[in-house]
């Protein structure tokens, strides 16, 4: 369109990890004479992103990006995510869901700063991550040209499994830093560590206590509780409180990083459970996200005194749209941002503050304050009045029950019908 | 109708707890010249049921119904709503709202074995239960009459506080159990308690621990966990095997029960929220629902290998709906037949089992096995090809982007119409 | 709370039609001390107002306001619920429930100005428009003192039928204009006439000729259709061409006035249907909507080229319950303002117009073109091949049955179990 | 059942409709090598199949299967999605929708009859009716191998246009009956004709006179309007009464078919849209669908008496999900089944009659009959009190106002502090 692909035909930006799948697509993509950008997004992971970056020069990366998204993935993403209720499933809080198409965006930005036609990542074929990606690419740029090495029938004819990339790499000489790789694959940020397949592909055989990595587990917890107080403006957290301790931590991503930190201390956060992939099939998960879940349960406690009545039920409504969304990819969609104008909506006024107490695994909100409050003590209370005619319900039971007497007399009629049908026919003479 | 209310203009039937608050209604509808029936419904609250009976033949009552309604309170209320998952406001599990109209069934049965034509219940004017007593005896006989006390003009003036009831009881020579009353009320089954109003109506003070007295406080609870094995057929559970000590039990009402003793001993189904009553205020609750919030984690864990995604949608979308539904009465409706004919289809072949661990007050699915699961290793596996041939996935991106595609293409022209505007706007020349 | 109600407790402010019904409360109101401000909208009825205001004088109002509500009806209210596509039950566009929450807002800006305490209005206490009024009073002013005559005790006792109102206006001195009132009821405003109780009660006669008023029967429209184009801008209508005559007309009050015209010549917009009142019954509505016919039927034409399949789908899902909302008098909620933030991001370029033919009642979209077209014709051709490549169809629509497949699978199994357990049970040994 | 395909690998049913597309497939495959059985589909359309099975012979077909299944798809498809409201976007009939499964249908049976392990469609790679036919085939049996030519890299090869086409029948021997091709695609069945691509490609070009072809034009319809009554039992017509002629007709067929011709006279069923196909582009198509029009407007007036409100809304809900899924090509899926549970129970006692009255295209519903009607006269009156006491709707609207004040206090506050916190800023000393 604007000439930006000209002289980018073969520059391709590959989102590269370090580990052993992407270094190999790397050289692989060198051997078919690209021009290769690698491009290391730094969400939180807990990888040596320096040893990555000598990494991709030595495999021969024209450039190396190291970009810290860190705190656009928790302003950005993780908060709206969570202002919008959007868990998938009911459990499962997205943490690697919500990260990608932020680390899609700025590659596709990468590839315009640098005038390559070509992006390309390392998700396989039958996964989630490749759609989020490839879907954020096209929406933000329709004419870009993706390179999915695991769906090209060349790269999947050169490599049948782990051997050939091992054997690849030892000739190509590039360096296999995972002295002992898990038994199991995880992806990691600053929302959550999951991990799945491998051993944990047996939905019935319980995870090992040692796949779980982020959190300790509830029975090494401590034996104290914590408490915490989470001030929120319009939905957005923007103080926690230890209120054991006194710590107190402001600003998104000093927060949500305090929130990890005790919420890993105190067990929070460990999910395990079967889960419906886009691409149709079933999936055993096991996640550990423990800021997330200590922010959903005080947002959603806090939305219990400040949203109204109505406004939380067709929330509720979209959150399970929007939760499809991001986990299938769409979160650059018109759809998403259709919902997002009536979600952002809802959280104007869901000011205040929660108590939460940590306790072994749980999260116990305790005491919330708003002072956007909806909640009339007066007018709840069952001994004083409060401005409350108690003969007004007798007006709106009545009135209510209006339909059921209808429904109920319709099929009293017809029960009644179909008797004396019955005994018509039984009363057939002789 | 068929004039079974001919001779029961003065009779009525009440909802009869052995209460103060009962107990004055009963002896105040005698003195307004009504013949009372006293009906006391026995779903597993722990209260002295023969004390009750013997209490209300002491205050007047002609009859006194004691009924047994728990195993039908679990088969037919407590399995269809989790079946359902119909949470409130995504987490109270209903313990009071889905008792309250097998209460109401029993006693229009009652009202038309004794040929009454009045129902009577202590339900206050500002509350959900009235409108679930009401609505629920309107359904299911067009015709009842309901004396109200807490919404009739006579009985508020008679009784305008805790204090007038105390003085008329004590006039009446009723008995005043309660030496030491507490400081809030409660609502018993056994599917929960609830603590709601009195010194809980804040909900900026944390419920004091003495509040809770079915479930042990997490800190109380075992440093053992337990695990338990529990079997679905349909959706509705049938065993429950304890894989610590080796107890199994089925039956419903029995497997029931057991979930609740262990459940409480590991202090689990603690909720303390602000929700939103059908009345238009909002309401601070404390639950404590140890077996139901066990059986919910579970069946919501084998839905996930066993119910198609878009089956489990579209229940999702409806849970809600029915929440609603029970929480504000209507469980004898049209729309809430509409809805379990869908839920019960989606219940088909729910089978098998799910291990869950209970510690301290968590509930945590570790493995799941279904004979009816959806869940192919094979196909799932990022290892094995399995059937799923990764390029497929290809056309599957492709095609769902190209929504996308158009609609980044309109905006992107829109958007160069725009600053081409705003160009030749400051272009002006002087 | 800002006192203004001090010196206003006996002042009230009638929303006043110049019928029988609201003369007789305006005389009834003086009689019972109140000092009444008789209000008359004009939101485009065709009654005489210059008459209704010498009557209300008449009749002994202290002052009358006569306010022009018409363009803002079109602007504020008709256009937003056209660009919700919130019909009623499928049919009804909702002529009367549009139009309340103006008069209201209105009759409180005036209270508000007087300085009165009441507001009043003559809607009955069986149907919706008291329900609309007293919403949205209460809405705007929670401290509003409201009374509806038709719900009160004393007046009822006072008014059992039309001929006690007769009566009791002859007794006053209030003109009786209706020489032969119709035995029916209206209500008329730019966006429609509606006719219903009386005669039309019974749903299964055929609604007499004579009833419509504002449209000439299909039969007696002129043999020639007539093409109009309607420009669209944001979803809001911003010009109309007749194609036939060359007329154009633009600005919301001419153009919208101009479709009524046009509409109802060629016999547009009739509707008769049973509809569910807020208040739990049914009711026989006949009503004629011209213009707004046109109107939705063109901008939904419009909406299939330039809005994205998501979007309208979630925009559709919504617009049941926007018209709900504004059905049943919450046109003022959070609810709403929550629903139309989503509405209003889905109208943004939907831009472009639409050539509609009218003829005998038919409203015929022929022809659209929209500069924010989503529809590409190359993509879209069966003939060329625009950038689809074919074969991705293959993996979209494999990947889609996967699904199916599993589901299929386990069905057959279950089947074939089932099928053995009664060929076992059939094959036991004599 | 598992071994049905040995001797089948190169047997192949071809869904035939005689055509030069099928005709030329048909002859492909048998040189490509395949057993070609060829299948007629007999669902109304006007073709004459005596000669598509002469000329499948001709081409070299082992076997032709001509199948009746017109009385199928008017009772377990269309009525069925009639019941369920199932409109596409608010106006596509789905005619050619909703014949698709049935047709894969008795595909699949015939392959399994004929243990054929292939099957294979002329539906294009760019449309809906390639997903609707796979899936079904799929969802069926998932071990079917589908030939699907025009996403078959060989076949587009071999044919990249019509001439192509053309020169290959020419050279074989196909006849090539379209003496003039139309300029546009068609697809016919019992329900509906549908006209797209070629000429109708452009969304501003209105579609020519000649496009129509099952209908008469509103213009030259009958000046005579005609009455008909419809009769359902559980939402499903069971007679058709011809008002104006006595003609009576029954039986699912004979009705539709009657439906069909007296709409076509009266020029009932045009639609003219841009609508939305499942692989994500827009599409324009012209539809006329007569009698499937009279019925949808029939029942859904019926549907206005005799359903509950509720019901009504939680099925209008669903309908456009089941409107989607039969669209998309999920007939035969959990999903389908879940819904039409729900649609199925809402259908039971809607009993009765609608006079209709077809005029010029209008379809006007003018008096409706149900014995299980819940349309109460005397409580919707406003003129009889009956059985409704005016004064509940007092409580009724001031119950629902509650949520309404709170949140307009809380609005009001913050206003009043944003307002406060101006004029500090304004008050600035200077």
């Amino acid at each position: 369109m604007d000439g930006k692909h000209k002289n980018g035909e073969k520059k391709i930006v590959l989102a590269y990890s370090g580990g052993l799948d992407t270094s190999v697509i790397l050289v692989w993509l060198l051997e078919k004479g690209y021009e290769v950008i690698a491009y290391i997004a730094d969400v939180g992971q807990t990888d040596d992103l320096a040893a990555a970056e000598r990494k991709a020069f030595a495999a021969g990366a024209s450039k190396v990006y190291v970009e810290d998204l860190k705190e656009e993935l928790v302003t950005d993403f993780v908060f709206p995510m969570i202002s919008a209720n959007a868990i998938y499933e009911g459990r499962y809080l997205q943490g690697t869901a919500v990260a990608r198409p932020l680390i899609a965006k700025r590659q596709i930005e990468i590839a315009h700063l640098e005038g390559a036609a070509w992006v390309s990542h390392g998700a396989t074929g039958k996964g989630n991550d490749q759609v989020r990606f490839e879907l954020a690419y096209y929406a933000l740029d329709p004419e870009i040209q993706v390179f999915a090495p695991w769906k090209d029938p060349e790269f999947l004819a050169d490599f049948r499994g782990r051997t050939d990339m091992i054997n690849y790499a030892e000739s190509k000489g590039i360096e296999i830093t995972s002295t002992k790789a898990k038994p199991f694959s995880e992806d990691e940020n600053l929302l959550h560590i999951s991990h799945e397949a491998g051993i944990l592909e047996d939905p019935n055989q319980a995870a090992p206590a040692e796949v779980y990595s982020r959190t300790v587990a509830p029975e090494l917890a401590p034996d104290e509780s914590v408490s915490l107080r989470i001030a929120f403006k319009d939905g957005v957290p923007i103080e926690v409180s230890n209120l054991t301790d006194g710590t107190r931590v402001s600003g998104p991503l000093p927060l949500f990083t305090y929130l990890n930190e005790v919420g890993s201390a105190h067990a929070v956060g460990r999910i395990d459970m079967v889960e419906n992939r886009f691409v149709g099939v079933k999936s055993r998960g096991v996640y550990e996200t423990p800021g997330g879940t200590i922010l959903m349960a005080a947002l959603r406690d806090l939305e219990g005194v400040a949203m109204d009545r109505e406004v939380m039920r067709l929330r509720n409504m979209l959150a399970d749209k929007i939760a499809q969304l991001i986990y299938n990819g769409f979160w650059f969609s018109p759809e998403m941002d259709f919902l997002m104008s009536a979600v952002n909506k809802s959280q104007e006024l869901i000011d205040g503050h929660v108590d939460v107490k940590l306790y072994k695994g749980g999260v116990y909100p305790l005491a919330r304050f708003s002072p956007s409050s909806l909640y009339d003590q007066e007018l709840s209370s069952m001994d004083v009045e409060g401005g409350f005619d108690q003969t007004d319900a007798q007006g709106f039971i009545r009135i209510h029950a209006i339909r059921l007497k209808a429904h109920h007399a319709i099929c009293k009629k017809q029960e009644e019908a179909q008797q004396k049908k019955q005994e018509q026919a039984q009363a057939v003479p002789v």
